[in-house]
This record gives C-alpha cells, structure tokens and sequence, in this order.
C-alpha cells in the first residue's frame, strides 16, 4: 500500500472512531428534540407577501442558528391560505433562542397584519422514516 | 501528482459531471411530488398497538418503495391518541403503486378497528429548509 493510500485510509479510520464516540450525544440530542405544529390561516390577499417572508425566515433560520434543525412549510391545495408548518429544534434551548433572532423578529413583524389565526401543537415525534437523501 | 491520487481527482470530477446531468431530472421530480398530511385519531387503549403498526408501515415502505419519500408521524403532547403525519412521495403513481403493497395492506387490516377518524389534506409545499444532516 503507498503511503498516500495509508493516510486515507488512516483517516477513514479516525472518522469512523470519531463517529462512535459522538453516537450516544446525538441519541441524547434526539431525545431533547422540540417538534411542534403551526397551523396559521393567512389573509388570502397577502398570500405570496406572507409565504415569502416565511420562506426569508426558515432560511435565514436553519442557515444560521445551530438550534434549527428543519421546517416543513406546506399549504392546502384547495386553499393555499391554509398553512401547516412542521418545526423541528434541537432543544427547548434553541427555540427560545432562535425567537430572539432578527431573522424571527423581523418576520413576526412582516407578517402581523397577514396572520388571521395560528394555532401551535407541541408534539413528540412517534417515527420519522426517510430516504437517505431526503 | 502521484497515478492514485490522479485517479481518484478524475473520479470525483466524474461525479460532479453526473451530478450536474441529473440535476434537471432531480427538479422535475420534485415539481411532481406528493405531499400530504393525515391527522388520525386513535383509540387510545389501543394506542402502543397502533404506533407499532404505523411504525413498521413506514420502514418498510421507505425501505422498500423507491418512490416512498419521507414519513414523520407525530402525536400531540397532550392528546397522544391524536396524530399527525406528513407524508411525501415521488409522484401520484409511487402513491398508487403503494397503497396496493403487502406492507400497506397488512397495516390498513391490523389498524381498521383502532383508527376512530382519519382526514387527509393534499399540499404543496412553499418551502423546506434543513440542516444536511436531518
């Protein structure tokens, strides 16, 4: 084996060792995952002002704050004012975090007068299956 | 530049190529996709059953179905017996193929008699942000 060869596979090696030992730490992290529901109706006229300044927020959010680990932002096809969000944060910690962010409070601002309801369920999660690359 | 390292430069340099050749394929696909959520209400003396049902349902269809996506199914912190899942497929056909596998009918049979409502809500998705990892 050339010694080039060596220092991949070396390197494999440590990775996959690094790997382990983080193991129990990320099932500890899932453990402390906050996972909730936003079910927000939105005034229909200021639709795509208010998907916009959503989709500003949820970029903006998992871009920069550890804590935010992943939105689902979907809308009713029979009516796209009905939107569901699905929020996932790593902990209670980061949420209450991330809440004090000018990304979140400069979308809470935007949308105040496009927000006709919204309703938050707390919920835990009973399995989430996916594709590798989803 | 030794002859392996040369190798595995022209291999990742192939990869990049394919990559970037399946790009427009990767976006019609998600032009095509199905999303959906179900809220399911459960008998709550039957719940540990159902959850197991479901569970195993969602592995193996996203084991096993190229074109089963991503399920996370979730339950209500105060009310467990009410759930929610949001479901992604690759299109309407991969949905079709998958309601007719042994798998989703094995589960449709065992929960027939647990499931006390279920709505299902067809959506488009405004947006999806996540960490790489998630």
């Amino acid at each position: 084996m050339k010694t080039s060869c060596k220092s991949v596979v070396m390197l494999m090696i440590s990775v996959g060792i690094t790997a382990l030992l983080l193991t129990p730490k990320a099932m500890a992290q899932q453990k402390d995952r906050m996972v909730r529901i936003a079910r927000i109706t939105v005034d229909p006229t200021q639709l795509a002002k208010y998907n916009a300044a959503l989709k500003e927020q949820m970029t903006a959010a998992v871009h920069s704050e550890p804590g935010v680990l992943t939105y689902y932002a979907v809308a009713d096809k029979t009516n796209p004012a009905q939107i569901t969000i699905l929020e996932v944060y790593a902990d209670s910690d980061a949420y209450k975090l991330h809440i004090q962010t000018p990304h979140f409070k400069k979308y809470k601002e935007a949308v105040k007068g496009m927000v006709k309801s919204l309703e938050l369920e707390d919920v835990n999660v009973i399995g989430i299956a996916k594709k590798s690359d989803m």
